[in-house]
């Protein structure tokens, strides 16, 4: 078993630049449970200068090449970067998954560079928990610039590339897309539209789609009122113009103070997750087992409502008088 | 404001018939709040005859037009019967819905026939709470069949069809439908399967897809296996024998405690929901609090680890020592 001497090694060792020892530490963060934990807190201490840029949209929208192109970009600016792609094992996702050996191909060399997918195991929730502590590890190791993708498909995937300091929401040309993106609320959380793929028919309508779209809804409170950009994922076009878009809403969010609020909610938000599961482990811990085995044994035999028997479980733990 | 007589009242006006005093109770528990668990709480001293049949498929599968077969068959056998249509108003659901206006014209005039479509407001989460409170309300009314009938596209539909004694599964004739179904979890959660539409080209090879499938998946552990029927929804045709299905899998169900078994779990699944959310109250409560905010600035400003700052607040707040 790690110690917590152990642990504070292996991050010291991934701020060195050893990549065995940060995948062995963002596979403790996945894995959930007091090792992840452990390795938070160790991350926790030399974290705080990294930049989280979150990108998401439909499946097929080319995110995945186009967050290659932008890994590229940033890097011949000399800047290292990292990559947490979410891999989305939702039951309707369907398309193909870009494995990370073939993202990878073009980074493989560099050691500036590094990519890694984190699963959900069927355990979509579990994510929440984790992405936010693989970001911490990364910008622990000394990435200034991390990027989490996601398919934003479902309300777990849509918060977690919205719980970024910049969230670009990729869409394609065709009026269909702009308005899947904002039935699933992707409008909400953009703070830069890109359609990829603009090389194809469409691109300029979807462009006027989208800015209709956001013209209707209320402009942010913020005073950002986010920018369409165009992209070709396949070669490269408007990767750079996409980082000058990340870097102009990162300059406003700091002039603003928006980014200092926006990560006090998301400290918020992640600390509220963890105390609702922390609650969940105290109301089910001893004590808690025999009391609810008889109390559901009262709801099945028609006795007692759910609502009451939790009320009353909640008081013999002790979170309720 | 409606006190606890009110809502016996109008619980014991519903079981004597009152068709207002009913959706009225409905409407109360999908509004959710202090109000359902009164009358949920209500409903459940007069509970625990009714049978739950779920119904689930992939949008345009013809599940409510198979239902209300399956409301038309049962009458004529004479009992009484409710159904509750789940309302997807998910993002990504697109399909009409079968509103229900459309449904009850053949059983508007008939008292034993009880129909209702329950929203889900942009609150899917509320739906897996609503679902067996408003199923207990229709219980309690004197309904000894309810169906409940939702769209299998996502977890949480396919988590409220799957909590019901006996689950359908809709699919249609085409080797798609089949593979959908699976990658749905709709496999593992189905009883029954329903070929809808099967007067079609393809229902013979859809009905061996799925039996092969269902072999190659392991066995159920209590016995059952699958049947899969033939049903043509627009004429009727199929809905007597789904129904002799139906009563053949209770009765395998009641013979060897798998009933009982189910509905000890569901009651299990839903405190688990209950206590989920009465935990994240707690929480929330705790939101404001000047310990919050100093730990929460604490973890924004690196000085802390979210997890370490949640378990000082639980010493605060005195839930831990």
């Amino acid at each position: 078993m790690q110690t917590i001497d152990d642990t504070a090694a292996l991050i010291d060792r991934a701020r060195r630049g050893d990549r065995r020892a940060l995948a062995r530490a963002l596979t403790a963060v996945e894995g959930g449970g007091e090792a992840a934990q452990r390795v938070g807190a160790a991350a926790a201490r030399h974290a705080g200068q990294g930049y989280v840029v979150g990108i998401t949209g439909a499946p097929g929208a080319g995110k995945s090449t186009l967050t290659g192109q932008l890994v590229g970009a940033r890097r011949r600016l000399g800047d290292r970067i990292a990559v947490l792609a979410i891999d989305p094992s939702s039951p309707f996702s369907g398309g193909a998954i870009l494995g990370d050996r073939v993202r990878m191909q073009a980074h493989a060399t560099d050691d500036g560079a590094y990519i890694r997918s984190m699963a959900t195991r069927g355990h979509l929730g579990g994510l929440t928990l984790a992405t936010p502590q693989a970001v911490r590890v990364l910008d622990a190791a000394g990435y200034p610039w991390v990027i989490v993708e996601t398919v934003g498909v479902g309300q777990v995937e849509v918060d977690i590339a919205g719980a970024a300091d910049t969230t670009i929401v990729v869409v394609n040309p065709g009026w269909g897309d702009a308005v899947q993106a904002n039935k699933a609320g992707l409008l909400e959380i953009a703070d830069i539209f890109v359609i990829n793929k603009a090389d194809r028919d469409g691109a300029e309508a979807t462009r006027n789609d989208l800015e209709q779209m956001l013209m209707m809804g209320k402009l942010a409170e913020d005073g950002w009122i986010p920018p369409v950009l165009m992209t070709v994922s396949t070669t490269g076009q408007g990767a750079d113009e996409l980082w000058g878009a990340v870097e102009d809403h990162r300059t406003h969010c700091e002039k603003t103070g928006v980014l200092d609020e926006r990560r006090r909610r998301r400290t918020e938000t992640e600390m509220h997750t963890i105390l609702v599961r922390r609650l969940e482990q105290l109301a089910t811990a001893q004590g808690g087992t025999e009391a609810w085995r008889s109390l559901a044994e009262s709801v099945t035999g028609g006795e007692l409502d759910p609502y009451t028997a939790v009320e009353r479980l909640l008081v013999t733990v002790g979170l309720r008088s």
